[in-house]
This record gives C-alpha cells, sequence and structure tokens, in this order.
C-alpha cells in the first residue's frame, strides 16, 4: 500500500508520521519547533523528523512512500510552498519553507507539498474522516482562533490569492466584538477560545452568577465543565455560541451550498447538546430548505487531524 | 464565427437573440410569455422564439449555430433541465422544461441548456463583461431581489443540490429586518428594491424630513434621484444599503477571496457616488488585507445580460 509522511508544524512542536492510503499513522515522531532559531534551523528540524520517520518506515520494510505533506498555520502559499506570514511564526515573511526542505533532504528527496494546517485537516477529514463519501465540505476548527477549509468539487479550495475558506471571519455581528482581524463581528470574536472566555469574564465583571471563577486559568473546558453541571451562566454562553456559528454556516451554506459543515478543534469537544444543538437549531430556522439540507457533524479525526490532513496533501498532488 | 441562441425567460417576457463567440447580440426577439398559460403553453412560445431567431440568423446567413442557452429564475436543476420552483412561474414545481423545448423543436434540433437567470448573467459578466481576465468571480444581481452567482476556475458554481450562489441571503444583521425566505438580516432584506422603499417609507412614518413622497410610485429610482439631488434621507438610505453590501462582500471575499465581485442590476444604477463608495468603503475597513484586494465593480453588459449570459450557458457546454 502506498504511503506518505504527514507533518504537522506547530509554534511549539513538528508533529510527523507515516500515512497510509487508508489513513492510518504509523512511525510517529515529535520535535520541538525552536521557531525562534529561525526559519532555515525549523526547516532543518522538519528535515530530521522527516529522517526519522524514514528510518522507523525502513525497519517496518514499508518503501512505497510517494511523498510528503506540511500543514502549516497562516497564510501559505500553496502553488510555491510559501511561509507568506505566520502568527505563530514571528518574522516570517514570504519565507520558502518548501525549498528549504527539499534542499536539506538532498536532490533525490521525496517531492514535498505544503498548504494551510486547516486546509490539510479539511482534505484529511475529506478523505478519511466525517468528509468520506462527500464533493463538497467545508470544515471548521474552533480553536484558539476559528480556521475553516472548502473542498469544491473533490479539491480544497484556494481562491485567487490563497485566502479562501477564512470562514472564521464571516461576519455574524455587524456591529459586534471586534476580531484579532480588525474587523468588527467576525464569527471567530465570538466562537475563539479566548473570546469565550473573555465573554464569560464579561459578564461576571457585569454581576452575573455563576460557579465559574474569574481567573487567568479559566478555559472553555471549564466553561463546559459548568455548563454540563448546569451552571446557567456558562449554558448562555456556548448557546450563544452555537448561535452564531449557526448564522455563520447559513450565510455559508447560501453562498456554497456543501453537502456537510465538519466542526472540530478543543471547542467542539463541549459536544451534542451543548453546542451542535444550538447550532443546527439555528441553521435550520435560517436557512432556506434546499442548502438547510446540508449536514452539521463534528470531525472525526480528532488528534490525527494534523499528521493526516497533511499526509493528504501529498496524496491528492502525486496521482 | 459560432454563434448560439440566448433565452432570456422572465415573468411576463421571453427575450432572445442570437450571439456570437465575442458576445454580439443580433436577430433579437421579445415575445410575452403568459405564464398562465402552464409550463407546456411557454415551452412552445420559447420554440417559437428560437424558430423566428433562426429564420432571422438564415436570412443574414449565419450557419454556425452550435446550441440554445435558457437563463429562467428561481432554482433550475441545471444538470437536468428542470425548473424545481420559481417565485414568478406560480405553480411551476420540478418542469421538465428543456425536454419540453426539445421536442417542439423536433429530433434534430440544437442542444438546448438551462440555468438560473443570475448564474446566466454572471457567466455573461465572466466571458463578456467586467469579469474578462478573471477565473474567480462573484456576481450581484440588485433587483427585485438580490440575486447571487460564482465562478469559480472558469466555471458557474452550483454546489450539491444548485442553489450555491444565494449571495442575497448572506446574513447582514442577524436580528435584523426579515427576508423574503424566512430568515433574519438577509443582504436582500436590506438591498432589494422592494425593501429600500420600505425602509423609507417606515423612516417617513417615523417623521424623517424629505423630499420623497410617501406613495405607491416610490422606486429607488426615484430616491437615488433625491439622494442625487440631496436629500438626506435618501442619501442615508443609499449609504446603508452600501454598508450592507459591504459587510456581505466582506464575509463573501473571506470564504471565496474571488478576484472581483460584480454589482448589476437596476439598483447598481444608483451608481460610484451613491453605492459604489460605501460599499467599498465598508468593504476595505472591514476585509482582511489579501481578500481586500477583490476588485468591485459595476456590471458592463447592462440589458445585454440576459440574452449574452443565457447564450454563454451553450457556449459552455459546446466546446
Amino acid at each position: 500500500m502506498k504511503h506518505s509522511i504527514g507533518i504537522d508544524l506547530g509554534g511549539t512542536a513538528i508533529k510527523a508520521g507515516l500515512v497510509s492510503a487508508i489513513g492510518d499513522i504509523s512511525c510517529q515522531v515529535v520535535r520541538p519547533t525552536h521557531v525562534s532559531a529561525g526559519p532555515r534551523a525549523v526547516a532543518s528540524r522538519i528535515v530530521e523528523t522527516v529522517r526519522e520517520v524514514l528510518a522507523q518506515a525502513e525497519h517496518q520494510r514499508v518503501t512505497a512512500i510517494i511523498g510528503i505533506g506540511l500543514g502549516a498555520p497562516g497564510l501559505i502559499l500553496a502553488d510555491t510552498g510559501v511561509v507568506h506570514f505566520s502568527p505563530n511564526f514571528p518574522g516570517w515573511t514570504d519565507i520558502p519553507l518548501v525549498d528549504y526542505v527539499k534542499m536539506g533532504l538532498g536532490p533525490r528527496s521525496l517531492p514535498v507539498f505544503m498548504d494551510n494546517d486547516v486546509n490539510a485537516m479539511t482534505l484529511g477529514e475529506f478523505r478519511h474522516g466525517a468528509g468520506i463519501g462527500y464533493q463538497n465540505i467545508v470544515a471548521l476548527t474552533l480553536g484558539t482562533g476559528v480556521g475553516g477549509g472548502v473542498v469544491i468539487d473533490g479539491q480544497v479550495y484556494h481562491g485567487s490569492r490563497n485566502t479562501a475558506g477564512e470562514l472564521g471571519h464571516t461576519v455574524v455581528e455587524p456591529n459586534g466584538r471586534y476580531c484579532g482581524c480588525g474587523n468588527q463581528g467576525c464569527l471567530e470574536a465570538y466562537a475563539g477560545a479566548k473570546n469565550i472566555v473573555e465573554r464569560v469574564l464579561e459578564k461576571i465583571a457585569d454581576g452575573r452568577n455563576t460557579n465559574l471563577v474569574p481567573d487567568a486559568s479559566l478555559t472553555p473546558k471549564r466553561i463546559a465543565g459548568a455548563a454540563h453541571a448546569g451552571d446557567s451562566l456558562a449554558l448562555e454562553i456556548f448557546a450563544e455560541t452555537g448561535r452564531y456559528i449557526g448564522i455563520a454556516l447559513t450565510s455559508i451554506a447560501h453562498i456554497l451550498n456543501p453537502e456537510v459543515a465538519i466542526i472540530g478543534g478543543g471547542i467542539a469537544e463541549a459536544g451534542e447538546r451543548l453546542l451542535f444543538e444550538p447550532i443546527r437549531a439555528t441553521f435550520v430556522n435560517r436557512a432556506m430548505d434546499i442548502p438547510a439540507m446540508m449536514k452539521i457533524v463534528p470531525a472525526h479525526l480528532g488528534n490525527r487531524a494534523g499528521i493526516v490532513g497533511a499526509a493528504m496533501l501529498a496524496f491528492a498532488m502525486c496521482r
């Protein structure tokens, strides 16, 4: 069976593994990123990581490795293999990371492909997760920010300048909370982890009664725990978060008419009752009949999404 | 030069013409639709219209006619040639209009294709209007309703169930005005002709000073005239309309990252100062740097868009 190497490049860790054509991961390797050492040093560390995966693969007698896929956060120019800008990699501007990695691997190395990490995860869900069997999907990842990806006719859609799929910056409340991007009322300004915590803190400061302690350790996970225990403020915050996700999905379904919207990331672990039910209730109430047939489902790949998605970049390019 | 026949099927008139590969129209024919006579009678009238265009074409010795394209309002199943539902054609449900037309034309007739009229217009602008030279475009038509179309990688994008491109139902004000579709705060609930007039009438009822007379003859055109003459209410309504279009385009640019948004339809004739300036000001202020590079331009084809767009459906399918 064919395999490829998937690399999930994060601000703190490089996670890599060998991924089979049916989406199984083996030969996993994790290394610290050490961003402060600069782009060429990070590229060298990616090369070491690849070499270690290859060594393990050889040990397991896996030979049919077709390529290397790299998922990286930020604005990635997929066609040229360049990191244009990445908030987690301060100072990286137009870094030809794929070229650096290729140079490190040497002239007879495997082909290397890179895309935005959320695009890679979307591709992973499309091929081996909740998107199996569909042709047109969208995916949202609810983490620190709200990432998005769009698959059209079976391929990740990049738009004219590589920024398509910024679903977290769909406007849901035009005079609402300011978003990190500078715009007012983006979905991310409501459904990003930092913003969920901020909304709780603001309501506590307004005198709302709650069992939540407004300290630096407050997280969406803790808020979800309080909601499951019946805390009314925590329940309200998740209901409102779900409502805003449902509003964004209404716009997205009217614009793109996808078959399914896949929702993953840490916040999505709040689950059916806290999050997916208000999302679906809002969406079904607002969307027109036919676009409303879009399914809204949790991501399947969980913490495998980064490596599997990155590996699928290589499968998508090497036929 | 190759030609095709474009037919713009409206609720009151069938407009047809012969369109060359460079987008010129000749041999125009207009007939009343007589919707009340039913789908088969309308199909017969379309057939008569086609025959008359063909007769004129023969007279002008045009022979290389490759096909017939039909643009129709409503939810059109482009792949099967079916009118699923159309607000202007009461009682039409799942009408196989392309089959009816083909039967009327006889077994050796030209191939016939149908799509939603706004998709056809979008294709017309893409090939022969403001979209020339781009690959990924969106188009808005501001009329009674707000229609939309999406071209991705050079082709009209239909989505999973033929409803993609409903850009008029992007949510711009989640607790705002009710839209004809049942949702709250769609762009159409602000930028559709009826809604623009309603907003003026509401403000007059609230006691706002204006030179506009709140009677049944109030139209967006008259409101635009008052705005050009300096009427503060009329100016405010257009500024607000432009702002909401700019908010919708922000979401659309973040989701799709197109190269250009083309804005046509009667309301767009309000022009640069009343409409396009507030649209662009809002959009540039809200959209992230790279998606904000999307151009926002008026449609070029004007009242030729219906026939030229419909004809392009045939050019797109007959290569």
